[in-house]
This record gives structure tokens, sequence and C-alpha cells, in this order.
């Protein structure tokens, strides 16, 4: 099959003939790729940063890409809830399923669980191999290549909206710093989950007219008045919630200071370090709460509401064979939302 | 002050004037009534049917109304928060605070909670003395004679809603039994707080047709076919949340059939009995469970979706001096929405 | 292999010698049985009542035993986290590990959800086939036979025990309904979950001194003045939970009037019928809470408090080979605690 | 009446006598000392650290005092609920019961809230103005002097320990960093509320004897080798729950590395800063989570308990005229417990 091969940090990807994956185990599945989302995330890999930073070697050469759909093609002789020919999206981990974190549902911290484009081969190929237990299926009429960016961006903004749309109420306020690649998704789904206020934050002017559109109640343009700004929105008392897709670019130095005594700064991004006096923490009794990439249950739901049409994502399509045009494109700024790899035929 | 009373029972209230209530406690409140909602528990009363059925003895002569909104007329010594002049929606209950209900906002459940309306002079009058707890001050542009119902109506229907949609995710489902009084309105929180799907039932094809525009995904009218239709809408398997705000003439007999495993069954409306083995309750894990008026916050909430535009109300409204009438048309089923009672020069 | 099989309804079961049961799938797994229980629900069985009452037929000649725990004698090829020589106590369903239900942790409302011993070939025997998804691992020094009878009645125990644990703070009541084979489990949970107040309620003296030693902070007898000395316990409100391990000879009819306002009624025991008018459980907001058997994490729980010692289990063990004399002792009221049944060589 | 006030900063208080306090709102309520806590914040109110650090200014000569029991003296025209003679614990703040964080029983959050001792005249004196909400009445037999460290060091570590005991389960493991004044009573608390698995860490041994006795199931030396320990006893994956009730001298550079994946650390103590790349609270997903003093029904379940023998004190006494004694005592550490200054006669 033809795969977009890593052999060398900080050097174009080769486009290549290797061999398919196989049917190994009893709850593998081949996934025919229809749609592979390019992350920043892979620039990130591709120039060396997490095999340096990090200590996560690629095993070169590598199929990058974790942000995977399409239809199965193949499955293991235990696989019963998939069949060939079905159209699915991929949850990025392949998981264990009888660990206690994937018995309460808390699947992305399974003790054994495996991330294809990251620790085993990804999606910027024909095929995939995967896990039966990642597959969401999906529902007539919703193409692989439409929602591939759900399976990694997405659901890392609605695993965050759904904590804080759990404590949010009709009158209260929730920030969101960042309404980029993850925070469009998440603004989309707090509307949809939560009677909040919603206060969008961003560097770019024409993101926060996208924004109002996306039903943001109020936006503010972060040109250094933005803290003013909410507080101003707050009445002086900061919002309940705040969440930063962002995480660096000093957000949080700003950020943290828009939590109302009582509230909770919901990490996302990230990049740059919290650092508070634990004074500050105690006397307004403040949170900053963790996020990780969502759930299958998180997935199951992104996709029911992208589905309904209460969520929609920008993509920009390239053919696989054009990936490292697409990966210039990412790190030159022009992709209007998320950059969809296609292989030839599909 | 004008006041409607009621002198004996099944007799029509006589038009007369009383003498003003007194701030005789720190913490009361006389409110100049700018509307009172009319509700059918009001004809129960007049009826002698609570009397006689629940041992509720009015002091007769009597001032019914309990769903009331005005401005503050003047405040006891204690009062700090409310001012001569506001507007304000009256919370059902004047409540004492300091109980372990009060505290932990369970303020419905209030040790010494008195009803205006019921236990004490209500609203069909100019002016009503209520506690300064109960008070919800209403922003500009809000007029207490158009928010008046949802001082009971809504605040019920809210209080349920809020616990089934605490629990509801997207894709799952939610019945609704009667799109009536406080079912339009539950049907417009439930919306407005939780992306699940929205199954109405009603008897009447006109308020279905209201209930599609009020944001109902399903409608199904309750000619016999119901249950089957609910069962094919939810493909066999029953809705995660039922909340019935009939309660009789058979709802709850078709309803609790209704409930998917693990579900549950909300009860709001009331009239009938609830009769179930306990076999069913167990194997299929479901629960029902109780829903008295909301609490104050609960109000403070309704407020804000009200104020936002995310609920809107169907009211008629009539002279105080004219009370009689509008009992008569809602005895006869001639009313839209809530009659509002609204005294000479409000 | 030798196993107890029932050929026809009503009569004792029969000890033969039958085929091995084989791994054929790849999540299989065959248990070698250290101690099966004898639950009240086998007896049903044998009797036809299940058959003739809710159309449960068993595949006759069928072997019984839902309550197993043993070695891992053989696994499929899909199987990893246990190995021939585990010691390990069965949930009681085989689960399909990759519906919602099982994916949020709700895994006993399996879609494709088998019970051993109900709907396949149960643990009367000296081999038990199941999926490695039911089986919890058993810590050094716990033995298979000591546990059994938590795989059924413990788990119900502290499935409904667990719900109410989470809502209930010190100086708050519980009562528990029956302190027999389930309740002796659950008032030992109670006490290790919970600083609430237990009131444990039975019909028989001697159970009463044991709830007491097993942590009951109040005991009544249930001879008729039961309903009275609870409500006198509690300052004549009732209790804010009440979970029923028996549910019938009345025990729903006067339960009900023990929960306080805003509490909730756990029925887990089964036999009659919830009857109650909408009103009341409106007017003083009320619920009734169904509990099926728990989940794996709560076994897995379970199986700890149990070797933590927090929970203690009386069993009286029989020969496999004496299963007639277990099911007669068990029907006759002659035996103390679980009835676990041990096959030679165990 | 007899007092002692603070006259400059870094100055012994001066026993001296004043005028008594008046009832002067409806509100208002005279309480006769019976006995209060002595704490560390005081001392560091005579230096002037919060004057300077802070910014907090006392209304020189000002009578200190937050921890405070006695009785009932005199009440305003308002209050109901309590009457002279009672014996009562004093909650730590005034509040607004109508602000919307009183209304759910987030009272300490209040937006009107002031506490005696700090903002007001405080307890070390033969009375005490407060106000009506701030009274838990105590049962008899328990005296106010035994308990009036509940206060404000008990009510915080039972406020902290109540969220965390809310998400744990048997077999999962909860550090407790500090076992002085609030850790002692908070590890009893965890026990009375949770069967997790309690990991005490001290820097001094005989502390732990005394963690041993209170129920601690392991205990580590803070010695430097502590983390290492900690790690050991959760088999290297880190604890679901951290509470740190000494946040200084290092605690939470280590502490922070206790969190298992998905677990949250408790912050109480202060004094040290909170930094961390938002990278490992992402990729671990943890929360830090601010904890204030509790709430009044948090001081309502801690008597409870205290009532119950479930949490016992370690009090040392002092009269009142001999508080510079006490307070050189405290800063010397020689005080085993809490120090607890009563006036004469009480």
């Amino acid at each position: 099959m033809r795969a977009a091969r890593l052999h060398a940090y900080d050097e174009p990807l080769r486009l290549e003939d290797v061999p398919e994956p196989r049917v190994t185990e009893p709850f593998d599945v081949i996934v025919r790729i229809g749609g592979a989302g390019l992350c920043r995330t892979d620039l990130h890999f591709i120039e060396g940063m997490w095999a340096e930073q990090a200590g996560v070697q690629l095993d070169l050469p590598f199929i990058l890409g974790h942000e995977n759909a399409g239809w199965v093609e193949e499955v293991g002789a235990g696989v019963e809830h998939v069949q060939p020919g079905d159209a699915v999206i991929c949850h990025v981990q392949m998981t264990c399923g009888v660990c206690p974190a994937c018995r309460r549902g808390d699947d992305m911290h399974c003790a054994q669980g495996v991330f294809p484009g990251i620790a085993a081969p990804g999606g910027f190929a024909e095929l995939l191999k995967t896990n039966a237990r990642t597959l969401v299926p999906l529902p007539d009429g919703v193409e692989p290549a439409d929602v591939a960016a759900h399976a990694d961006a997405g659901l890392t903004a609605i695993h965050a909206v759904k904590k804080a749309a759990a404590t949010l109420t009709a009158g209260q306020r929730c920030v969101l710093i960042g309404i980029g690649g993850l925070g469009h998704i998440g603004l989309q789904c707090m509307k949809a989950m939560s009677p909040a206020t919603v206060i969008a934050v961003d560097t770019r002017p024409e993101t926060l007219e996208l924004a109002a559109e996306w039903g943001a109640d109020h936006t503010v343009l972060a040109d250094g008045g933005q803290a003013e700004a909410v507080q101003e929105l707050t009445d002086g008392h900061g919002a309940e919630a705040v969440i930063d897709f962002v995480g660096e670019f000093g957000t949080i130095e700003y950020g943290k200071q828009l939590v109302r005594r009582h509230g909770t700064y919901y990490v996302v991004g990230y990049g740059d370090e919290i650092r508070i006096p634990a004074i500050q923490v105690i006397f307004n009794e403040i949170s900053f709460v963790g996020n990780l990439v969502g759930t299958y249950l998180d997935l199951v739901e992104l996709i029911e509401l992208h589905t309904q049409g209460k969520v929609t994502l920008r993509t920009q399509t390239y053919s696989l064979e054009a990936i490292n045009d697409a990966i210039a494109d990412l790190d030159a700024g022009r992709i209007q939302g998320r950059a969809i790899l296609v292989p030839e035929g599909s």
C-alpha cells in the first residue's frame, strides 16, 4: 500500500509502497483510511521535539497520523460488533478493555493503551491496523473524511467542555481561550450542552467573528486588555469556568486571574507553566483541572452532535501524496481549519 | 386595598376592600402585585378539594394566589438586599434560611416553610406580604406580569428538568409527557440545558405543533398508540428519561413502560397512582423520582433563561376585578397558556 | 467431569459425569470451581418458578450455579490478563466489553450479557466456562470457597449500598430492612463506606444481635411496631435512605412510610409490588431506586473490603456430591449464612 | 467585660476591661465564650504579617480569636432558632443567607461575609458578638471548650476531606501530608467517611505513632525518602488523592509527584507556590483543588462525628488571663494539640 513515512527527523515524509498491515490478534481490525487529520503534534514529531524533549522515540521509518477515519477492511476472529464495509472513526488509543480504567469508562487511562501514529503505525497510509475497541461506527451520510478531525482535536475539546458544562448553570460564565482547531469545536459543544454564557477570547479578530456565529455570547480580542474586558463582562468577579485551549504564549498567566472564587481553570493546551502561590488557590478556593484527549464514549457523543448538526468542522482536503504540501501549509499558517489527508481512490 | 377573597367553598370570589398587610417582622416585605398567575390548584382550593381530601383548611375569608410578581413596596428592618421600587418575582415559599434544608440549597424542604396563597394570604390583591428570602430581583425590561407564571408552573418544570438534564448526553432520549402549562416551559428548559433528543407526547395535535416550534425533536400524539410510537423512536429500548408533567389520565400506566433499562421516570404531575412489581424495578434497574416545586436558585436560573430569550411564556391577562371570569375561562378550557391577574393601576 | 444437573423441574439434581467445557472463542476461560454458592434463586429455578412466571426456560438437563469462584484452568487466545492457576471470583455475567453500557462501567446492562447458571451452564460442577471479562483475581490468602457468596449476594448488596452511601453524611440515617444473606454484607459495606447512622430492621431477634456486632447503630425488631420504632429513632421525620433487601412479606408497605422528605427507597429484594399515589411521591419529593446485581468494579471493591477484613461472610460448606442435602437444608431454613458447594479435590 | 486586645503589632496582648458588645441588628447574637482556640494565624496577625503581606489591617486595639464556642447570652428580634442558654459553636464567618453562595450551601463564599476575630472583634474575651446564622447548637454533654478547635482547624480539615472522600473507593489510596492540628482531624474524618487506604506522611516519628492509632493504614516518615516510600506503597503509580495540610517547607514539590494519573492534589496548607508545566497536568490529567475553611453544614457534620466519638481532639486549656503564656508556648512548639482559652468562670 501507499504510505507517507518519516525516515529521519526534520526531513520531508517519503511517499512509498510498504507492506499492508495484517490481522494477527483476535481483536485486530484493518481500516481503509478515508481521511486522516494533520495535527500540529505531527509537525512536532517530525521536528524531533518529542524525541528530544519527551523521550518519545519513533520507530523510524514511521507512519504518522493519529486522527483517522475510514471503512473496516478486515476483522479478527473475536470481533463481532463491526464488519467489513462499516464506516468508522477511530478513537486515538487502542485500549485493553479489562483494566480498571477501561472498566469505569475512563479508557484514556488504560493501563495497556497504545496510540497508533505515535507508538504504532498511523493513518498517513491507505490502511491502518487498530483494535476493535477503538471503532465508532458512523451513521449513514457521515463521510469519514468529514469527521476525521474529531478523532483527536474534537475529542480533546469535548472532553474538557463536558467537565465544565456539568457544573455550569444559566447566568454563569465560561471563558474559552483560543477558538482555533480545538476551541471552535469546544465552543459549539458548550453551547449544545449548557445554558452558560460563553465569552470567547482570541488574538484574531476574524476568528472572533466566527466565534459569534458559532454561538459565543461575547467575544474579546486578546490584545493585552482581555483580562480587563472579561472582568468587566463578569462584574469584576471573573468566570465560574475558564477553559484554556492554548496553554502557551502567556494565556495561563492572564487566564488564572479570570477565575471567580470557587471556580475552575481547565487546562487543555500546553507549553507554558502553571505557577501560583498556594495561598491564592486556597483563599479563592479555585481549582486547576488537567484534560487529556477524551474517552471512547466522548467520541460517540461528539459524532452524535456532529450528525445532529450541532457541531460543524472546518476542513481542507489534501491528497495523501501531497502530504508534504499540507505540512508546509500548516507550518506557514495557511490552513483554514484542519488539513485532512485522503488516499487516492478513497 | 382591593382583594379577591374566598368566603365559602364553591362560591365565586368576592372583590372587596380589605386592610393592607403591614411589615411586622425584620425580614417582612410588602410587594405591590404586578401580576398573579391563576393555577388549576386555585380552582381545586375553591372547590374545597384540598380541604376535603388533603385536610388543608383555608382561613376563610381567604386571599388565594401563589404565583406572584410585582414591586417591593416596603421592607422590614433586617432587609438589605432589596429596596422599595425593585421589580421582583416571589418564590412560592417563605423559608427560614437557617434549617439544614435551607442551608444546603434545598429550601423547598424548609422545616418552617409557609406558602402565601395557601397558608398565608396570597397575591389576588394589590399587596402581598412575604419575606425577603422569597424575592428574585428582575432585570431591567422584564415586567412582573410577564413572568409571574414562572413562580410556580415554570419553577416546577425547571426543577424536574434540571435533574434529568444532568444525566443526559447527546444521543440519549427524553420523553416529555404533557406539553401544557408546565410542559411547554420544561421542554424549552431541556433544550437549553441538554443535547438530548426530546420526544414530546401530548393528546392535542395543535400543542404538538407548538412543541416542534419550541424545539422538540420528535412529537407523538397520545392517541392510544403513543407507547408503541415512542418504542419505535427508541429502537425498542425506551428512553433514558421520561418526565411526566401530567401524572393522571393513565400517563403513568403507559409512561413507565417507556423507561429504558437503568433509566428514570420523573414524576411531576399527580392524580394517578404508581403501581409496579418490585421485580420490574429491579430487573430493569429503573427509578421513580418525585419532584416538588423548585428552589429559590432554580427560580433565579429560570428568570435568567427567560431574560436570555431561551424560554418564552404564553399568558393571557385579566384585570383583578375580572378574576371570576378568569376562573370560569380556566375551568372551561378557554385559556391559552396561563391566566395572569393584574390589579388596576399596575 | 462431575456435575449436578437438573433433568426435570421439581426433581432432585443428578450427580453425573458430563463432558468438560472447552475453550472455543478467543476470550473464553475455563475455571476449576473452588466453591459455588447455593442461592434461593436456584431453588426457584428447580421448582420451575422462573419457567412458569418469568418465561425463563432452562436448557434441560442443566447445570445451575451462578455464584462461582475457583482457579483459571485454561484461557483462550485473546486472554492476557489472567493465567492458568490464578485464583479468581467470577462476576455473574459474561459481558461484551464494547457496548455503551460496558464502556461506561455499567456492565450489568451489557447489550449482550449472558449469565452462567441461568442462560449457560453454571458452577455446580468441577469446571465452568466463562469469559475473561468476568474474572476478578483474588489476592494471596483469599480462598475461592470463602468468597464465592460475594459473586451474587454480596455484589447485589454492595451495589445498592454504594448508591445510598454516596448521598449520606454524618448524622443522617439509613434503614436496612432484612439483615440476611444480602443484608449482613450490605450492613458491613455501609459502615465501611459512610458515617451515617444505621438502623437495622429484621424479624429475627438473634439476627439483630449479629447486626449490632456488625456495626448497626440501632436495631429494630420487625414485630409490627417497626415503623413506629424507626419514626421514634428519626425524630418523626423518617430516614434519608431506606434499603429494602427483602421486598416482600409487606416490607415495602411499611418501608415506604419511613422515607424522610427528599429521601430515597432503594429496592433490592422483590416479590411485592410498589404502590403509592403520585401525590405522595411529589409532595415529599421521594424516590424509588431499583437495584440489580453490581458491576465488575463493584465486585473488585467488595473483594478489597473482604481482604481488608471490613466485611466478613458466614458460610457453610457442602461437598458438591451432597448438593441435594444442601438444597434440602436451605429449603428448611437450616443453613447459617450461605451454603457453598465444593467439588471433591478442590 | 474582660478581653485580650492587641494594641500594637508585635506586642503582647493586654488584658483589660472593655465595653460589652450589644445586640443592634435583628439577627445579632451575643455568645458567652466557653473556649476560644489559639491558632497560628493569630500569631501571624500579632506579628503584623497579614497587615504587611496581605493588606489586612486590624482595627487596633483589637480582640483576636476566630475559633469560638460558648453559650448564647442574648439574641436579636429576628432570631428564633437559638435561645439564651443554648450551648453553641460558632462558624468562623458571619454570612448573609441571601446571596447565591449562601443559598447553595457554599456559604464560605458569601458575598457579604465577615470573620469575627479578623474583620470584627473576636473571641479572646468573655463575650462575642456574632450573627445567628453562625451558630451550631451543641448536643447535651458536649462542652464548648472541648470542641472550639473544630470551628476553624477541624472545619478546614473536614471540608477538604469530604471532597476527596466522595471520589475514593476501597483499594484506592489517599496520602495525607501533615498530621498536625488540621491533619489529625482530617485523618479521622477520612477513616469515618471512606474505605480508602490512608497513607499518613509527617516529619515527626511520634506523630506517626498517633496517626496509626487514629487509623492510618500506612505511615511514612518525611525524612527525604517519603516520595519513594509512597511510590512503593502504591505500586509505583501514586495515589488517587493527596491532601496537603502543610503547603510549605517543600511539601508541594514532592507531593505533586505522588498523584496518580487522573488523581487530585488537594491544597489546604499554604506558604509555598504551586509550579508545574501544563504538559504534566494534561498528560497525567491531574487536578489541583484549593480548599478554604468549610461551610456551616460541614461544621454540623464535624460536630456529629465528634459527638459519635469518631473524631477526637487534643487540646490544652489556658485561662484567658494567661493568653500571653499560651502564645509563647505555641510559638515555642510547647503545645500538644490546640491551645484553648477559657475566660474565668466559664
